[in-house]
Formats: C-alpha cells, sequence, structure tokens
C-alpha cells in the first residue's frame, strides 16, 4: 500500500495473533476480530496515527474505535461510503454470494443502503483468487457487467482485500465503463484524510466499555 | 428458565470458554462470541435440539448459525420479532444508552427497525442490577415511562438477560401500562416453537463457511 | 391443528357468522371481518385464551385487538416474524398475484416490510387447492423456485390457510432448500407462546374505541 | 359540499345501510365499510362518475375499487397527497391519539408516509365537535402549533370529515401561519380532477376478485 | 392545454428568457431554471392565479415557490402523486435512462419513492418525439410493456411534456391496460384544484430568501 | 484552503460569472449554478485534476459533473460522508433553519438520509458570521449543543463554507465533546483522494447531456 500514499505517510502490515488464513463468513470474522483489536490497541500505544483493518468485511471495527482514540478504518466501510460520492448506485463485487447479508449489513452500518444495489460472488476462494489471475480477472469481469447491466451498478467496489491487492481495478474500470474502487486505496485514502484534519471517530458513537473507564483512561494518561 | 418452559421441555443453562462476567460493549460481544459458538457446536453434537444465546445483544448469532442446523436463538431477536406483534412501536430499555446503536442494528438485523421507537439506558451496569433490586425497579420505571411518554413506546422489551431475570416484567407491565417483554422468556418461546414445528434457519441465509464445506458436512454424516 | 400442539393445548375451530367461502381479496376481507370479531368477542367471554384469524389476510385484526384483551393472531402476521427470525428475506407464496399489495401492507404493519423479497401468487383458487393435490403442489414448486432464484426468498411463507393445511411444508422445503412456514402452525405457535408468557397486545397500540370504554370495560367487570 | 365544486359538477350526499353514528376506531371502520361498498356499487349502475368515501379513516378504499371501475376517493389518502405537494413535512390533527397507526398505515398505503411528520388527537369525540365550536377550534389552534412547533409540521390536514365540514381551515391557515387541508375539499378536487381528465384506479392494483371476474364483467356488459 | 381546462380557468403559454429548446439533463434543467422564475414572478405581478412548469423536471420548483406566493405547479411532481392515488406502483416513461436518477430525486422530493418502481428512457430526444408519431408510439408501448411485466408498474407516467403533449396517453392505456397519465394535465388539475379550494405552498416549508424579506414584502404590500 | 491540503496540492480559489454575495436559500443556489459550472469547464480545459464548489449547498453539482469529466466535489456532499464514517448519527448546523429541507435532500443525495439526525440553524445571515466571531460562536455552540442533546447527533457538521472558513471546528469539538467537520476541508481531502487514486464520478450517473454528446466528446479529442 506503501505506493499507494501520499508523500509523508509511512504504511505499515502487521499481522495479528490467531489471524486466520482468510475471511468468508461471519464466523471467520469472529475469529479474527479479537486478535486484530489487541493489535490496534498495542499500535495506538506505539504512537501510530491511524488503523486500517485488514479485511473488507471491517471485523472488529465497532469494537475497534469503542478501545482506541485513533481513526480506524473499515476498507469496507470506506470503500462504500467513497462508492457513494461517485453515483448514484453501487454495486459489491464479493468473493461469494453468500456474503451478500453480510455487506448489506455493512452498507447499513455506514449509512448507505439506500444506494447498494447490487452484491453479487465471483465464487473463488480468497486463497485462489491470484492463483490464476487471467481466469480470476475473466470472472470478475462477467460478475461487474451482470452487476451494471442487470442491478443498474454505477459504481463497482472490490468486496475484499486480497481482490484489491490484485491492483485491477483500472483495468476493470476500463473493460466495464464505471469507476471501480479499490479497497485497499479506499481505506488508505480515508486514513490519511483524517489524520491530515485531526480527526477521529465521535467517543459518543463509540464509547469506552463502561466497566473500563477508568482503567482505559488512566492508560491514556499514564 | 425451566419453570417458564412448557411440558416436556428440558432447559439447561451452561457456561462458556472464556465468558466473561458481564457483557456492555461491542467489545465484550466479540470476546464472548467465540467461546459462545464453541459450546453450541458441541451442544449440536450432544444432542441438543436448539441453542439460547446468553446474551440480550445475541453475540455471535450470525456466526453460530452458520456452524450449526440446530435453531439458534437469539434473545434481543426473538424480543424484538415479539415486541412487533404486540404493537406498533416498542421501545428496548438498555443497560447503557452507549447501547443504543447496537440495539438499533439488531432491529436492523431482525428486520423490525421501523418498529423500534426507543433506546434509554437504566445506566446501572449488569453485575449491580441485583444489589438493589428495589432501587433498580424504580430507575426501570422511570425510564420506561420517558419510552411511552416521549418516544410513543406501546410495548418495551428489557435489553438484557440480567434484567429480564429479576423477573419484574409483570410488575412493571402494571405499573406502566403495556406488555413488557422477559428477553428470556422470549427467546425460550422461540426455541420451543421452532423445535415443535421442526423448523430451522434457512441455511441460504446463513450458509457453512465456504472452506469448511467438506468437513463439516462430513463431521454431521460422520 | 390439534396435533401441531403443545401438550395441554386445546384446540377449536369454529365458524363465523356470513362466513364466506373463499377469501380471495380485500373486498372478501372486509365481508368476513365483521363475523370474526364477533365471534372472538364470544369466545373471549366463554373463556377461550387465544384466538387464531382463520385467514392468512389477517381480516379484521386490528378491530378485534381493540374489541378484546385476549391475544388475537393474525395467521399472516405471525408467519412474517417468524420468517424474519429464519433469514435475512422471505417470500410469500400468494394465491393470487394480485393480491401483492395486501400482503405487501400485512409486511408494513408486522414491521418486517424489509425483509419480504417477493410476493408470488399459484393461480390456484383457495377452493381448488385440494382438488388436485399434486397439480398444486407441482405448481407451488414452480412458484418456489421463482421465488428463492428470482427474487432471492432465502425462507418461504404459505400465504394461504387452505395452502398450510395441505401439510406439505417439509415436502417443499425438502425440495427447494429453504424454511417452508405453515401459516397455521406459525399461528398456533404464536398464540401457545403468548399464552404461557402471560402476554398480550398492547391497548395503547389497539385501544377500546373511545364511545365504548365505559360499556366494554363494565361488561368485562361484570 | 356543493358550494365547493367546480362549475358543472352536481355533489350528492347518500346514506349507506348500517351506518354508524361516526368512526372512531377501525373497528367501527370495519363495521361501516360493506354498507359504504355496496352503495358505491349501486351509484356507479346509477351512471355515478366517481364516488367519494364519506370517512377520513377511507374504509373500504381498496375493496371498493376492487368491485368499481369509476374513481373511489378516500377522502385521508387525497389529502395526504394534497399535502405532500404544498410541503415537505405534514401533520395530522385526528379525532384521538389513538388514531395515529391508523393514519400512519394510511401514509403508508398513500406513499407518502416519509412525509408525515406528526399525528396528534384533538381528543373531542365526533359528535361533539359541532357542540361548542369555540371550544373546538381552541383546541384545533392548540394541537395544531405543538404539530408545527414540536413536530415540524408545514402543512396541516383535519383528520376527519365532520371536522372539514365546521369549514374553519382558512381560519385555523390565519391563526398558525400554514396552509391546511379540508379534508373534504381535497376529496371533492381529486374526483373532479379524475373525472375530468377521464382517469380511475389501476385494475392492474384493485383488481376484480378471482371468483367474480365472470359476473362483474357480465353485469358491467349486460 | 386550454381544451383539457375546467369551464372558467384560462391557460396561457409563456417563454421564458434563455429558453433552450430541450431539456434532457440535470445541466439543461439548470439553464432553464432562473428565466423561468422570473417569469412567474412577472406574472404573480400580473395576477395570475397560479402557474406551472414547463417540463417535467420541474426546473426550478423550489426556488420558485420561495419567491412567489401563488401556487407554483411542477408536472413532475403533480403527475407522481396522482399516479399514487391510482396504484401502488407506478412507473416513468422517461426520455432517456440517463434521467432515472432525476426522476428518483423527483419522487423522494415528492415524498412518493416507495411508490416509484421503474423508470425506463425511450431513448428518443425530446425534439425529435413528433417528427415519427407511430414510431414513437411504437416505442412508448414497448417500454411501457418492459415497465408493467418487468417492474410491476401498475400506472405509468410520462415522463416529459412533449412526450404528453402528444396526447397519446388514453391510447397507450388501452393498449397496456394500465392507467397513463399525461404530465400536462395532471398540472392543469393540480393548479385548478389549488386555486378553486384557495390553498398555495406552505411558507414554512418554502420561505423567502432571508436576505430578501424586507424588499419581497414590500414589494407585495406596495 | 492551502494550509490544509497534503504536500504536491496546490489549491487555488476562483471567482465565478454571476457569482452572488452569500447563497441561503435555493433560488441562490440556482442563481449561482450556471456560473460555477462554466468556471468549472474552464477549469477542466485549463488542466486543473479537480474542482471543488464553493458553497456548501453544492449548487449544480450534478450538472457540473455531467459536463465534465475531472472530480466535482460538493462540500456538502463531502461533508455528509466523511460524518457517516465517524459516527451513527450526524446534524448540520445550518446558516438558517428555512434550508433544512435542502440539507436533507442533499443526505438523500449523497445516500447518508438514515445519519442525519438533526438540521438546525444559527439563523446568522453568512455574510455577519464573521462580524462578531465571539457572538457567532456562542451561537453556534448553543445550536451545537442542542443538536447533541436533543437530537441525538454523535457528529457535527458546519452547513456553510463562510462558517467552516472561521476556523473553529477543533475549539467547538472541545467544547461538546463530538468531532466537528469543516465543510472546506472535507471537500479537499475528497479532492485529493480522488485525484490520488485517479478515479472520478461515474459517467453512467452523469451523463454527457445528450444532444452534447458529440461536441463534448470532440472537445475534448480535439
Amino acid at each position: 500500500m506503501q505506493g499507494w500514499a501520499f508523500q509523508g505517510t509511512k504504511v505499515s502490515a502487521t499481522d495479528v495473533r490467531n489471524g486466520i488464513s482468510s475471511i468468508e463468513s461471519t464466523y471467520e470474522e469472529l475469529l479474527a476480530a479479537p486478535g486484530g483489536i489487541d493489535r490496534i490497541r498495542a499500535l495506538e500505544t506505539e504512537g501510530v496515527d491511524a488503523a486500517i483493518i485488514g479485511c473488507f468485511g471491517d471485523p472488529g471495527l465497532e469494537a475497534a474505535r469503542e478501545m482506541v482514540t485513533i481513526p480506524v478504518i473499515g476498507p469496507g466501510e470506506a470503500s462504500m461510503l467513497l462508492a457513494a460520492q461517485l453515483g448514484h448506485r453501487f454495486g459489491v463485487l464479493a468473493v461469494f454470494d453468500s456474503l451478500a447479508a453480510t455487506h448489506r449489513t455493512q452498507a447499513f452500518r455506514a449509512g448507505v443502503l439506500d444506494k447498494l444495489c447490487s452484491v453479487r460472488g465471483i465464487e473463488v476462494p480468497v486463497l485462489e483468487l491470484a492463483k490464476e489471475p487471467g481466469k480470476t480477472f475473466g470472472r470478475i469481469v462477467e460478475v461487474a457487467r451482470m452487476a451494471i447491466e442487470r442491478d443498474g451498478a454505477e459504481v463497482l467496489v472490490f468486496g475484499c482485500m486480497s481482490m484489491s491487492f490484485l491492483d485491477v481495478a483500472p483495468r476493470l474500470s476500463r473493460e466495464v465503463g464505471v469507476p471501480v474502487i479499490n479497497a485497499a486505496q479506499a481505506a488508505l485514502k480515508a486514513a490519511e484524510s483524517l489524520v491530515s484534519i485531526g480527526l477521529s471517530h465521535s467517543k459518543k458513537a463509540y464509547p469506552i466499555p463502561p466497566k473500563m473507564r477508568g482503567t482505559l483512561a488512566a492508560s491514556k494518561a499514564g
């Protein structure tokens, strides 16, 4: 992601405890979340300016925001809000159709459910996305066309970080004629923007868990 | 809960690994969820007919449904759907105001957001609810009146299992003049109803995580 | 319906004055409603614990709730709320396409319109449903598949009591792979649950008609 | 109403079988509807151009439209659609607060629920509205001010035909500074407009009940 | 339009400064609006009772209402509200598909977005609509059928004044079996109705621009 | 705004033809829009990477996007989407209450209407905002508190560019305890982000007006 950053931004990738090989269900999101939050808490202590969750499903997004004060960016949320700025209706190119409800709930939480007109899975497991890039891209083009022609999508979002790292958004965009959002880029720009402005999430929206109020405050003051 | 069951129903309470003392935030829901799901998977293997999650916030509800085929009941979801049957607008008496967004997302997931007109916290920590029952009840009455008079609630829901176990729903109902739903009872009746009819959740809605399809199916067939 | 009941529940069917042979329109719902409400009022006087309206369209549901204090169950409402618990999107298998708006208004009233993704008629008149059961079932399967494949239904509801009494929900479910709700069973379980918990509809939501407040109260006290 | 009509329009009031003295609940709406529909069917046979239901609650509106082909106007629906044209948010001055859900369902059916921001009852029974006109008007002004100041209403609708016949809409409008809609006038203008254009309700939306298709068509052709 | 008016109504068409040949985009709406508003202000001074904007897109509707006190009718808004009265779901036959978002925003503003189920363009430029009327009508029929059969439209609206002036609504209605609304007629009836009742738009909804409050009031008083 | 930019961004302010002193109504937005669009077209020809409209009301936003291919940013839209990322519910601090409907329509267009919980005017004309900064700030604090306490806002947005240029967002944020968005900063970050990623608005969403398709394309190719 460093190559996509503004001058002056330093991007680091970091592993999480109990990280799992790929996340393709609500269950796997739940497994991945606690370790991710621990890592974000540690990063805040280390002085990092903002944290980006490494999965489009935004596992642990609200919970992480409760536990830290630096901006925590969910790539799914950031991508959907960016998509909302580029057109009236957007579609998510998901890994699997079975993730449709998850992405719909994400859109509800982001507040842009009204603009989400399509969620279609390419039905290629995350770990196989990069195995046969040509075949994967062909499948992506096929599903993208359905999202545009049948569902009316005017903007498309890659519903997966691994799909985003294939770095084929510009190519897909030329192929199908609508803007395509790379979720990793969307998340990075959201993080850089918030840090640049000096804004973070509302603690009224994501409050410290009541029984930790004293200790968390103390640890930050200490 | 046994006392609330239909004849023939056997209710057991069971602890979960890494269970935490009380759940009052999204973060704590996340911590509690994985252990709860493991327990539900084990219960399914043991031949249990249905499982009820032990927290109104329904931690791990969707994920658990992905991993098992028996009905998994979320007390929050069950209570909200029951409330929707008793009136046009219902209110949730939450533990804390800070849980309002969480309960709103639950209502969205249950599909009854349009009927949720009020979420108000009584601002008494879960572990203190039973310490001074008279004081707690007084606070509940006060908040219930605000939900009815200011927000238009026609039905109320106890937004917490521990609040439900105080078993004061009938008393509150007499006091404020609207039906009050005990979340534990709502969940039990939902579980008994599904088992009686022989229905469970749609696997099209809560599919097995793709990479576990073979093994989970095998373990069930085995 | 007795065979579907919990132990201890006694179910009786009862005719209504001016009952009509079948209800397939808003007009016929209106004709059927007053007699049904009279009957429910009489049943309340006789000491019945709860009443179930005998038509999926829930004719007279709100009005009956205004006139009595026992739970009055609408099979349509009960089925839709149950469907909302089993998946993200449900479809109604209606008698006729021409009832789509009626079922949509029911879903609005139940509060779960957001989850209703499909209403499709099988176009077999109510009185002919049982004449050629094989042909009817074939038609039901065909329409169910359209609801699932074209409209995304994850759960199906039989939009008619007579369709429910064919008792083919489990068979259809096996055939098409999603849960299918028998409206009569859904209504029965809702009634049993409310009686078991000791809850009824909110009189704030369904108040006694103002000019009857004195007399109705008196007759109940008398 | 004749005085409010365009030149060339003839307005007649007509009683209905089983008409009741006043309608202040869903139950009373149901009692009044069948007689009203019979009357409208007779009027169509007599050659009337359009029919207006005599109650703001629009009892039997959909059912009547199923049974005839002339325009049937509901004063509630017509008033709400007119209100939607005059501002962003409108309020209904209802007879009783207990009718709020009924008026909300009307707004849903009319399609303008998003613009309904207030339903407040004046709590004066229909049959007493005209007894002390000064006192009634004072109460109306008081409730109107709350609708405007607390709920943000920019337009008001008299939620009752008897309230409309007091003919105080212009006076109230001068008093509170927003347009006030007389439901009887709104209904009359809707009827005159449809007749003038030669339009009536969609039979795709309000189809003849299936089992009457042959006979109703025959009786019209006969 | 004079031929469609009630007895006693005088209709005049009037050109506007900087009027453009046809309006087929948001950009052209913006160009047309200021001249239209100037004209409406002049007409108010001349004593006209109501003004109708000459384009289905309602360019300048809100702004004009801010500047005058006579009723200003938008044909798009008036047509959509009329359509809402004739069925549960309506479709707009637009000039171009590319106007879909514009018409959706109009429906949102009118308050009837929930009933708008279809916007489909006939893809014939406004200035060519009348060139080959037979071919245009054929294209309209084709698109109308798609709106009805694929999108479920029960009522259709001509999304263009020039399409309305072809005066083929009754013919299309006979062809496709649903009511078809001529936007010019809908606007005329709305104007006549408001003038007849003595109502105009809420100045609380469309207030005079703050910095003009003194002068506009003065010029009206003067 | 240069001071708020990322390194490498060059920001220029530019006047528009027929610019008006301040925009406080829909009417004034309409007057300002055409000149603004002309200027943006010229800027595109000059090789500018992105354009920001100089008013929170986003006058001419859709129309400008139809006429150019560079990103056109509306400060209102950008601020609302940013607010949606920082909490569940946001409020707009408007110049006047009379702009509430305008801001609601903006939120609808941005797609985040569900998160907009408050629009409250400070009732200070744009041109007087900077006259008595202390008094203005006091008024802003007062209105901000109402948005938070009465309406539940968790994030606030300055609904005016001139309010944003007072540069008091951080101070207000400290005072009232929620993030406050400076609309100029939000717009700048949106512009920088899009340019950095190489994305612009969907031409499927904002197409070239049909009758200009040839010439606009030619002028860009030429």
